[in-house]
């Protein structure tokens, strides 16, 4: 039996048409790469689309061929996450930080028919051009007066390429599962691999991220997501802002030092922001140097990388509830929230600190389970430790170009699960300390110790150790002027996690190895360390 | 080219899975005949709904069978709810206040093959069983010892029906565009039509619903669906609230009067509520009589029929945002809402009224057009007043055994659209008078009017007029123990609407007679006033 619902396909396209019926004239900053800002409303932006999308077809870009870009947050990469999947094309967002010889090969796997890209990269495409011939155009995202000089060959400027079109183009129909965007993950072995979103995964996941009890966009907010649109789509946000018509602030090629965040944070009336704990850190010193506030920014969220309580209580100190995400490129990224609530008040200081750090809770849509190492599911009681598995319609069931298995994905993170749902990440799969044949959790130690003052970084890793198989060595980043002892590091884990978890040494370091999504690599870590001489 | 996303489907099921995982512990509490509360919570109810599953494999009702409610808001509706639709059956809700002609039509013509029903309903249907050879099994939703000595064939309680199964069950993997769910709306000519709903357009429907600038439940909530269950599902609520996790509160039989509501919702410490214009009536007038508050609820919705503005401003008086929604059963029904924005604080104060009375904005995942009589689409210029049409996924495509069109769909009101999508609701098209040449919308002198202190109810309609082809009408219930004079009525509407709208005569009436589903009979007042005579 047919149901009696009418057929509507869910799609991008869905959010563009409810923006300019709301929204149109609601603004679309944009910080650009000298420092000024870009204003028009998402009225503008669409008409452009249009051109954008009318510029495609000249190109003769056909259906469902990968377009890809190379570009920081600005409304340029804004209009192409619009025109590229609504006219039935696949956009494919580029990490610029990614290794060139891997940039390379994700624009060879993806077969990228023209790649849309900020002025400054063009030196990283002359250097790869000669190894990229399936790439018949590139388009630099500037006016025609300011492209450079280049060898690349049938380069365009993205303002010509707009100005000979119309704005009057017919957004075709397409099926919801019509994939839209494609962003590779970097794994630290082994080639990139491409999770291909659809229309379907893209629309569900802002539905579900602008829930009240989640992110819960409103229509007064101004968002501004400091991570970028290279990374799993800024975490759905240029979806997220439209759909509720909030106004969008997007930060530019220099989000991350803390003078220029806060100001554009005043000057735009920011309400709600997204980006690493790297990002937090600086708001904060910035903020804690000088007389600057924030009034403004009331939330935010912290996903990526494990978020330090210490963080979230300057954040706190400064007017800002930061709430913990959850998510990876697989999962759209959005897999878990949490949203403070109003019972957080009432716990005692140190529950109301474990509290905050968690992950959150499944966003609905999102199923998320627990597994022992045979396989069988963990209980649901906040104690069990297992790998995290997650599944549903904006989960990927496979990568780009290999086979699809509709089963639980394998997140790699290690977890615990409560009765209510709470989740509290533990640890990396392939980063836990098995010692004596328990696990030990990285992550909490790290916590722990990003609480003390003179501590501006802390990683733990595993070393191996003749008795216990690998014992956890505590590494640190002292914050700036400082030396702390490592004695008194260690001692003041004490009590705020298990004896046994305790690390038998302690290193100080210059600076933590980063991974091109600027998380801690502590595979690079493991292998600095490997031969490590514990101290008797 | 296929994406590499899931495919999991969206379900009921899906609903149900998050709020026994993130809810398990949270009340429903439900107030039954004897005024007595029932209390149990999300883990216990669904546990009850695998044993009702289980009990329906043992009644032989096969998959995509219709089972039948007459039953008012609780618990075990609740369980129906998602027993029903989860288990591959379509929940087929069903008005007791129909006539009994068109309940027996609409068992018939929806082939139900078992109907669960409230005990005092157990008369009606002794009346009507020979008309329903169909059914071949009734459930009285109590416990065995309160089964009434019944005429009915095959008569079960519901409870001795649940005690025999097990709490073991194995919810089916549907596809999401399995019905769900049917409601009939019963027009003013012809018989009543039913409206199948799928699990698809139920999940975007509840999604859509929970977005922060709509309905927006949290987890904090304590929800109270005064609508009744059998009402377009309870405006969904039984599904919203589980979805985020939210306490649920249902009233029972006996929702309608004010003191009853508003002790329930300082007992139940009640934050949301949904009915219709008179129930906010009955609330305001009794907070009015005595020395009683409701501080725990902030807001609350008005639907299924026009919010005068005047009942707004008395529910403001206390503490209460009454937030306008707009839709049918064709709709989900959420078609429009009016979430209060904090940019309404700074209007003018009449320009605010006009804000608060409006019908909001369509709720994303659903368009909205007005059309003039040629079928031209009409500007969005708040302004332009023509026939509203929606469509979106929970928007029907025809009725039940009747043909699909995915077009547009006709709503039948009369509304104008703004530039920020604003929907203000003038009219039903068939209510809609015509005064030479032009359309005069009832609905707004009937707001203008509610203003009067001595005005209870109030309605305008078209009568023919000699010169004009129709002039309105008003006729006016005044508040107990008043005797307006009708010229001070007619003066009181000078200045509040348009000159030529003023009506051309004022009746007192006892009472305006009602639908089943509690709206103004239009069509009953018409032919009351059928040649009429006109004041010289």
């Amino acid at each position: 039996m047919q149901d009696m619902m009418m057929n509507d396909q869910l799609g991008i396209g869905m959010i563009m048409r409810h923006a300019e019926q709301i929204a149109a004239e609601v603004e679309i900053v944009s910080v650009l790469g000298d420092g000024s800002r870009h204003r028009y409303t998402y009225g503008q932006a669409f008409a452009r689309a249009r051109r954008l999308a009318n510029a495609l077809e000249r190109l003769d870009i056909g259906s469902g061929a990968r377009v890809a870009t190379l570009a920081w947050n600005d409304y340029r990469h804004f209009e192409l996450y619009y025109a590229v999947p609504c006219s039935g094309r696949v956009c494919h967002t580029i990490n610029p930080r990614l290794f060139p010889e891997q940039i390379a090969y994700i624009i060879r796997h993806a077969e990228d028919q023209v790649l849309f890209l900020d002025p400054q990269f063009i030196p990283l495409l002359e250097q790869l051009q000669t190894e990229l011939p399936g790439v018949r155009h590139y388009v630099a995202l500037c006016a025609t007066h300011e492209l450079p000089v280049s060898s690349l060959p049938h380069l365009h400027s993205y303002e010509a390429l707009l100005a000979a079109e119309t704005a009057e183009y017919s957004w075709p129909e397409l099926d919801e599962r019509t994939p839209s965007g494609l962003c590779y993950t970097s794994g630290t072995t082994g080639n990139p691999k491409g999770v291909l979103y659809s229309h379907r995964s893209t629309v569900l996941h802002s539905l579900a991220g602008n829930l009240a009890d989640v992110i819960g966009l409103r229509a007064e907010d101004v968002v501004l997501p400091i991570v970028p649109m290279f990374h799993v789509n800024a975490w759905g946000m240029p979806y997220n802002a439209a759909m509720v018509g909030a106004k969008l602030v997007l930060p530019g090629p220099r989000a991350g030092d803390g003078a220029t965040l806060a100001a554009l944070i005043n000057d735009e009336q920011v309400t709600y922001a997204l980006g690493v704990p790297t990002v937090w850190l600086a708001l904060a010193q910035h903020l804690e140097q000088g007389d600057v506030q924030i009034p403004s920014l009331r939330r935010a969220v912290s996903g990526g990388a494990a978020c330090p309580l210490a963080l979230i209580e300057r954040m706190e100190r400064h007017g800002v509830t930061l709430e913990v995400g959850w998510g990876m490129t697989e999962t759209s990224p959005l897999g878990s929230y949490n949203r403070y609530q109003p019972w957080y008040d009432g716990l005692p200081a140190a529950e109301r600190g474990q509290q905050l750090v968690k992950a959150g809770r499944q966003v609905f849509g999102v199923q998320l389970r627990t597994i022992d190492e045979q396989g069988n599911e963990l209980p649901r009681d906040g104690v069990a430790a297992g790998a995290l598995q997650a599944r549903g319609p904006w989960v990927c069931a496979g990568y780009f170009g290999g086979e699809r298995c509709d089963d639980w994905f394998d997140t790699g993170d290690v977890a615990a699960i409560d009765a209510s749902g709470y989740l509290q990440i533990t640890d990396r799969t392939k980063d836990v300390i098995k010692s004596g044949g328990e696990w030990i959790s990285s992550i909490d130690i790290e916590n722990a110790m990003m609480a003390h003052p003179q501590v501006a970084e802390a990683a733990v890793i595993g070393v191996a150790h003749p008795r216990w198989s690998e014992r956890p060595l505590l590494l640190v980043v002292p914050r700036a002027g400082h030396v702390p002892h490592t004695e008194e590091l260690l001692d003041f884990l004490q009590g705020k996690v298990a004896k046994w978890w305790l690390p038998d040494a302690c290193e100080l370091l210059d600076e933590l190895p980063h991974t091109a999504t600027g998380k801690v690599s502590k595979k690079d870590l493991r292998e600095r360390f490997v031969g490590y001489q514990w101290p008797k």
